[in-house]
């Protein structure tokens, strides 16, 4: 028996999310069905963050267990050979017994891409929220700043998550516009991006689209900055903006204690 | 009657192309479309250059006449309003009486990007060649080299091309691998990215993409770099590489005297 810890990229926009479903084809499942097919048998895969559909992914990772052993190079190209290709395995690796994938994670870095311009290329089409008219990146970063440090994050999340705890960490939370020479301006993608970055030890159901709700009422001048603290300390879900929508979010590296 | 010219990005892969077709969705056909909602007749759009099913654009330029005078601000939304989120007018100004997209352009600018990575990333994997192994840039750099200059490139032009004269102007020709900075490595994109940059006052049918096919030769080291001289003077299709992938190709930029 031998456990294995991969990295994903994925295009969401075609799924319906990470996990397996009655209907519909999940990144999960993909996985799944691969490795029943090389491994001969039902394999379970766990992944560090549960992608709603429509959501992306540059740096997920997963785990399982496989009854046989195979070089870890043969696995990711015999992988690749099996899914379709908006989702890539982009590393495998093997990992001590026990490492699982979602249970050790340590951090996680998402980020959230909005597009202020008044034209969204069309090569960015599925992969920011289209917010034209402008918005004042200061005053967003100014607001994402009161999120870090340990808090209830109740306001953020989904009606219906059922979780122990909503208290969590958020180690870093920032807003910034790429410099150009980032964003390729010749491939139209990048012009007008604002990114939302936040790094923590956990997130709850739809929290970052809620932050990312929130921050663009902030950068439209509707809402001051210091909204974003009122709704944190409310511990009310309505006191915060709208889910975004999933097309922006990228989850973007899963960080463990052993790396 | 008011000349106009427009400047379009699509992302070409769900098109038959920029022309007009008995069957299946162009872009002209699309432009036209919307244009006779907006003015009530038929219109016809000239694009500066004819993009095969499945190229991409990020600077195309048309133009048309319309009989009602309207301003370019609100023609460009209303065209947007029309368009499906693919193809996107990002430009709209008046021209000369006169002004033909095509037979007044005096430049063409195309990119033709490779990925030479092991694995494409998700987001690039409608916008490249695939050519894993590695690709040596400093000989396919040299090879482009030979193509500078007036010529006669009928040895890149697909068999059935019917034009007057195959002589045509490239005034730069080059490889590059882009740095990274400029590939935003961590949407994956651009992570063995080698893109082919060509200007010139006209190209062939397919020349482009007959190039790229040559390029990758080079690159590969199954060809020397001075094949491209010897292609070039051979007057034969059948010495160039084969016609590289329509995805990979884009049409950036396209120059009139005026600008």
């Amino acid at each position: 028996m031998t456990t294995f810890r991969i990295t994903l990229a994925y295009d969401g926009t075609n799924y319906v999310g990470w996990q397996r479903q009655a209907a519909g084809a999940s990144i999960q499942g993909l996985i799944e069905e691969a490795l029943r097919e090389l491994d001969g048998r039902r394999v379970v895969v766990i992944g560090a963050g549960r992608t709603d559909a429509g959501v992306h992914a540059l740096g997920q990772v997963a785990s399982f267990v496989l009854a046989r052993t195979i070089d870890p190079d043969e696995l990711k190209r015999a992988l690749n050979g099996h899914l379709p290709v908006d989702v890539r395995v982009t590393d495998v690796g093997m990992a001590a017994p026990g490492f699982h994938a979602r249970l050790s994670a340590r951090a996680k870095t998402y980020h959230y891409r909005f597009c202020d311009a008044d034209v969204v290329s069309p090569f960015d089409r599925q992969y920011v929220w289209h917010v034209p008219g402008g918005l004042d990146v200061d005053a967003m970063g100014r607001a994402a700043e009161w999120l870090e440090g340990r808090h209830d994050f109740v306001s953020f999340q989904t009606v219906g998550g059922r979780v122990r705890s909503t208290e969590r960490t958020i180690v870093r939370s920032l807003v910034n516009r790429p410099h150009l020479i980032d964003a390729r301006p010749e491939y139209g993608s990048g012009a007008g991006v604002v990114v939302y970055e936040v790094t923590g030890d956990g997130f709850l159901r739809h929290m970052v689209r809620a932050i990312a709700g929130t921050l663009v009422e902030v950068g439209r001048g509707r809402w001051p900055c210091e909204r974003m603290r009122d709704v944190l300390v409310s511990r009310d879900r309505r006191q915060a903006g709208p889910t975004a929508p999933a097309r922006g979010l990228f989850l973007v590296r899963v960080e463990y204690a052993d790396l």
